[in-house]
């Protein structure tokens, strides 16, 4: 992509949209060959473009991580959308609440409280009917959110089904992983036993995507970093460097001896995501075109660079283009970005639920 | 602060403007006392009203870190900014020469070809006379940007000074060092030798900042985390607990076996950042009603917690304050934020410096 005669300050972002269509028309195919309802997460382009093209190209609706992500997407007509998140508070369940007249919206819980919250919230908008709501589950051990043991997800699935307000939809787990189908079978099967057949099973992550069929009984699949890409899918083999989509742009603004090179893109450009935490080494991101430099740390504006091992080293005032490691993270930095199709920008747009994280 | 009763939706940023008071008149005594001109950094709290407080208070200008952050200011009155970044490319050189009819700009550069596209930006913005530049230096060897002998120093001193449409204004150094004093005393004495003795020796930095005296060199001295604070400058023996003017306000979303908890505030409610890089062990912030709770890990919507060794566990739905690793960081995050005083919300406003990274 041709971008030193255009007149974006760096650091900037740029996606490739060529590469982002095979993305998703990629993993579009994968979830249509295996009969499995694709659900795209926004939370990593929090773009409405792409959120419509994931639709026009076959998902049967969105994942939004925060209620605030959904009011976005809603308002730019996304009708479909499941809130991943245990809503609280009641402000923000009256927002639920309203949000059910625009658009079909599905809830998580991983808790009684939640459960009541999100009751109080669906009798405050009964002409949307029952709210649907999955159980989270914790298949895999993650030990973040989520019930720990089928016999609790069957717990709570009974406390969301004994109120008229809601409606047991079925369960979504995170992450993937193919080594959890005897957790997710086993409460299929109890859950059906008491008479709950899970309409949804949900599962999620791009990493351990294209084993979702290994699971039969997963029939939701929930995606967001597959758009983009980034250094951390590379780590974990989930994407090769003609798969990453975006850059962060970037000008080198200092070469100094012993191959230390500055660029303008430190942490509040790129986060401060490492590919593991606290796993410093492995830096803060891949220079394209320098394939051997390393970003070993970052201050708020500038990227510390170490050229010894590049072969060459840069000029002041030369442009770089940067993969980040965490592009989720990274693009939560930016109110614009701009889309470029055929190696040309061909416009710059906000980024609506930028910064949506309630 | 009182904020269980109030509309926003978790996380937000909550800061305390008494506090905010104190750490800036506290600075100010101590810049006046030593003779020193206090010149804040905006990058942390990118607020207008806060920097017109510290220039009413007795600053002679700000700081700013990158020309659209200097832009957002000058478009709310600020009338005296230096911008300590290497200002570099047509565009954004073009944008500083219009920025310098509205504004007093003072510009710095550590590489001739720095101080060429400074000259030519200069240039067009005849009407404001030269524009005054800093040599910046890393007296301490800190390794980022800057020169790194006083003889490179007194070089690049008389590039500046052979450009007819620059004026050589003197030095800025970072971080502050009071070990750095020789450096700096040697440059001042060279740059005096060769007929450019430097009307401006800035240095800067929060942590070091109550020892910038012991520099007699020094007259002008740059600060930005010291208004608000954080668990950083804790961690660094530059604050206490009552010196953190900011909080995240966050949610607590579940509570699981063994003291897991899950607030939400993840990373892109923090950020990413650690007390030293790589040092997960120190956690992600401090939660004040529990602080022998750890955040331990960060998604990007979750923060998840041990409350093992905090004597009690919260419940779902309670809300929490939390203070922040990286104030600078955490604040690029949010839009909006909400300042109290007297221990309630006066006011939310927008950020309008946040994501000014260009």
């Amino acid at each position: 992509v041709s971008v030193h005669a255009e007149p974006l300050l760096t650091p900037y972002l740029l996606v490739d949209l060529d590469v982002v269509e095979r993305n998703l028309r990629r993993m579009q195919a994968y979830c249509n060959a295996h009969g499995i309802r694709l659900r795209p997460h926004v939370k990593t382009h929090k773009l409405p473009q792409l959120a419509r093209r994931q639709v026009e190209l076959g998902a049967v609706g969105i994942t939004c991580q925060k209620l605030t992500e959904a009011e976005a997407m809603a308002s730019a007509g996304l009708t479909d959308i499941l809130i991943s998140y245990n809503v609280l508070g009641e402000v923000r369940l009256r927002r639920l609440a309203s949000l059910r007249r625009r658009a079909r919206i599905t809830a998580v819980a991983d808790s009684v409280p939640v459960v009541e919250g999100l009751a109080w919230a669906a009798a405050l908008s009964p002409a949307a009917g029952p709210l649907p709501v999955l159980v989270e589950v914790d298949a895999v051990g993650y030990g973040r959110t989520g019930v720990g043991t089928p016999a609790e997800a069957v717990a709570l699935a009974r406390e969301i089904a004994a109120r008229p307000t809601l409606r047991f939809a079925g369960l979504m787990a995170y992450p993937h992983r193919p080594e959890a189908r005897a957790w997710i079978r086993e409460a299929v099967s109890l859950l059906t036993a008491h008479g709950l057949p899970p309409e949804v099973v949900s599962s999620g992550g791009t990493p351990a995507a294209w084993t979702a069929h290994e699971t039969p009984e997963v029939n939701e699949y929930r995606v967001g970093t597959y758009v983009y890409n980034d250094r951390m899918m590379m780590d974990r083999g989930a994407a090769t460097l003609a798969d990453c989509a975006l850059r962060v742009v970037s000008t080198v603004v200092a070469v100094h001896g012993a191959g230390r090179v500055v660029v303008d893109a430190g942490s509040k450009a790129l986060s401060s995501d490492l590919l593991r935490p606290g796993w410093v080494e492995g830096g803060y991101g891949l220079i394209e075109e320098y394939p051997g430099a390393r970003i070993h740390a970052l201050s708020e504006e500038h990227g510390h660079c170490d050229f010894r091992d590049a072969g060459r080293l840069p000029v002041v005032g030369e442009i770089v283009h940067i993969v980040p490691n965490h592009v989720c993270a990274a693009v939560n930095l930016y109110d614009r970005v701009a889309l470029a199709r055929g190696g040309r920008i061909e416009e710059v747009v906000p980024i609506p639920a930028r910064g949506c994280s309630q």
